[in-house]
């Protein structure tokens, strides 16, 4: 059934947003406990899967998840939970101790409900682009129609109550994964990054929560929950999101001016590496793609398609390479079909060139 | 007139040697003094004139540099000796403090003499690949034919006196030029080096004296002069190449056993970069371009001659690309016009395979 992913045109990922040159994706959360259980860590395996069973009966009555995937963790293996992983429905923590952990999805992959990992249950929209409002639209309905069903832990004068203290109030995190390639290269980043811890949002890596930042993806988001409304913390992180996005643009305008040569130097070297490699590993791909897709957005690279780009940072992840191959691959084995599949991919790109 | 270099089909330069995939040139050299000056060191710029004189009225009745070049440092420029070291035609030391200084050199450029150099002459004769009997051939003519017309330092029992110590006796340093990407990759190059230095050869870089090892160049000669006659002098480093030669075959036949995919990645990766950088300097180029001659070796790589690649060593280097653009280039235009030419010249390769 998670083959599906391989091929699900339908998937926020194979979707351009708003400002897809800078912001890869925006993300809102809620964290939502009921009110007659204790938080997951304090739970028998025997509670959770109540709660699991609870939920199963109940979600396709949900308007927004009656087309939704129902999945328990215990059921997958390791592969297909660090495909869940990579197709960013669940998070870090949640691939370890399968035991008693669920999660739901849309067939669009923009909602996720995960059971039992901090919280009962966390409520993610995510999205293509700049988009969160479409984020909070689509959160907020999910939010109500769950609400209506069951009782959340919640008090007056607190708000929403949660595992972790950080998220008592709201219970919301909202975030945007950026690519920031010009300001790496400019390294105003650090200045950038600085600045933000301490205005109190956090920066993160690819995947959230325990991830470092990686290549040139910066995770920007909410570190406090309490205190402001919904609607006002996201406009908090968006007015942030949009401040650092100028930073971006700006500074890929110092490039073109200032080191024109040099950046053209660079990505057609990680064009001519991506199409001629025999072994690359995740790592030195990503950083190619991200050159790659600089060099469409600055003009220099011409004839070939942003999602085809797009859909190569998806699939040379690892997990969904041994789902392509439909077996487990060691890592030079990955390594290598990796680079197969980026040559193929971009190599179709050269043909559609030719007859177009 | 130095601009000639740049078309000379005739050059050494441009020709295949036997054993040219690994042994990149064969070289030896005299060292002979005038029995009435005192050596360069010692000499006044007028005595030195007088040397230079001298050499002047005659070198045109010597057969074998009958169609050669005079030419004195003094009236070149500093790109044209930099160019002249570049062609292997004289060494470091003369390219600085060119008064009283001058080299001959046949069309062929196989045959060079320098004048005042750290002796009064300095007799060369270089040829692609392994080939010493026909270095030491010319060699050996030009030193007779100079013998009947100059009387030389000599002394029965210690030979030729010279400048410095080390050359005294025979006067003769013999040496080869090697490309050993398989030895260096496989990393067995370290205790061969080792060894060599204990049964007294040195090991210097592309340029002779006073340069380093550089990137998979290794050149290899003899330490002392004294005690063999010349034959066996020359017999004697024949039968280390010999063996080093044997050595890269074995860490070819490795690389292509043991690690095939990752040899064939370094070498497509290092044509992918050569056919498409914008900005490449001289070290980075000569890394790449030595990978793909192993990739050519190895039979990786076709359709590309190694003729051309060959050119591309030399072309590539500061000097040559002055000299092609006929003016002083700062670092980043060498760099950017480097990538240019050697993208060029790929290209034209590219072109010829589809006709054929």
């Amino acid at each position: 059934m998670l083959k599906d992913f391989l091929t699900n045109q339908d998937s926020w990922l194979n979707q351009e947003g708003p400002s897809s040159d800078i912001i890869f994706s925006s993300r809102i959360r809620l964290a939502r406990n009921f009110s007659d259980y204790p938080f997951p860590h304090r739970l028998s395996k025997f509670k959770k899967e109540n709660i699991l069973n609870r939920i199963q009966q109940v979600y396709k009555q949900v308007n927004c998840l009656r087309k939704s995937s129902f999945l328990r963790m215990e059921e997958l293996d390791n592969l297909e939970r660090q495909l869940l992983l990579e197709r960013h429905l669940i998070s870090l923590q949640h691939t370890s101790s399968p035991k008693g952990k669920g999660v739901i999805f849309s067939k669009d992959e923009r909602i996720a409900v995960m059971i039992n990992e901090e919280d009962h249950l966390r409520l993610q929209v995510i999205s293509s682009g700049f988009d969160l409002k479409l984020c909070w639209h689509l959160l907020d309905e999910l939010d109500n129609e769950l609400g209506l069903r069951f009782e959340f832990a919640f008090m007056p004068d607190l708000g929403y109550l949660t595992s972790c203290p950080t998220n008592v109030g709201t219970g919301l995190r909202v975030s945007c994964m950026l690519r920031l390639p010009a300001l790496v290269i400019t390294k105003r980043i650090n200045k950038i990054l600085e600045l933000l811890t301490k205005i109190s949002f956090t920066v993160r890596g690819l995947f959230g929560e325990g991830t470092a930042a990686y290549g040139d993806f910066f995770q920007i988001s909410n570190q406090v929950c309490l205190g402001l409304c919904e609607v006002e913390l996201i406009e908090n992180l968006a007015g942030v999101i949009n401040q650092i996005k100028e930073q971006e643009v700006e500074a890929r305008r110092t490039l073109l001016k200032k080191y024109k040569l040099s950046i053209e130097d660079s990505t057609h070297r990680a064009l001519a590496i991506l199409r001629n490699s025999r072994l690359i590993n995740s790592k030195e791909a990503l950083g190619h793609l991200s050159m790659l897709s600089l060099g469409l957005d600055l003009g220099i690279i011409k004839g070939i398609k942003r999602n085809v780009i797009n859909n190569l940072f998806i699939i040379s992840q690892p997990a969904h390479l041994q789902k392509i191959e439909d077996r487990p691959l060691k890592e030079q084995e990955r390594d290598y079909i990796r680079a197969e599949i980026i040559r193929d991919k971009l190599k179709q790109e050269d043909f559609l060139k030719i007859r177009n």
